[in-house]
């Protein structure tokens, strides 16, 4: 496993188990933390890691996927809550000592599909 | 460039110019594309291009970020349509002879946030 890969494993396993410790062992100081969808942007280490103490729900995480070249990571990550599932797709970005420095979440919802496409889709 | 990041560039650049014949060339005659979200599957090259090319607006993608590692891909992907905006998270498998196999996007939309963490975020 490559720094890269173990430190990405390792964010999402703290996050998984509520182990602030370990989080915060694998971030920058200045960790910028971005939601695109709601525009939001978290600044610095303190502030993120309380804004997932401070996040409601039970939530477990399973990673699906992790993809790692160089110092970037892609994470398909499923999130539970209770019998709540919500897929998340996460960018990660790591400095030259391997500290977590950008985070980017996306937190794709469902939805019913439009219609007309019908004869070239099944569903699962 | 690493063959999977070259079938991964030009995989977005055939979709963005809606060259199909390039976009064939690119993916395994029994390619695989789900969208989570809606839970929709299309299965085989020929219905995954005619998707595209029924697909409505005049949209245009511009890659974000590509990870590329042994046979799997992530790009975060930028469409335009217009004057909106909206990304996507792209799951590429290659088979051992570089074509695509199977495509996962994730389209998330735009939302407001909860209210509770203002003290702790920023809006950009």
């Amino acid at each position: 496993m490559t720094e890269p890969e173990s430190v990405a494993a390792r964010y999402f396993a703290s996050l998984d188990g509520r182990d602030w410790e370990a989080l915060r062992r694998l971030l920058a100081e200045d960790v910028v933390y971005e939601m695109p969808q709601t525009r939001e942007r978290i600044v610095g280490r303190e502030r993120f890691v309380r804004f997932n103490q401070e996040y409601p729900g039970a939530w477990r995480l399973t990673t699906r996927r992790v993809v790692t070249e160089g110092r970037h990571a892609a994470a398909w990550v499923e999130s539970r809550t209770g019998d709540q599932r919500q897929d998340a797709c996460v960018w990660l970005d790591f400095d030259e000592s391997g500290s977590i420095v950008q985070i980017v979440d996306f937190w794709p919802e469902a939805y019913e599909p439009p219609p007309g496409r019908e004869h070239l889709v099944e569903r699962f």
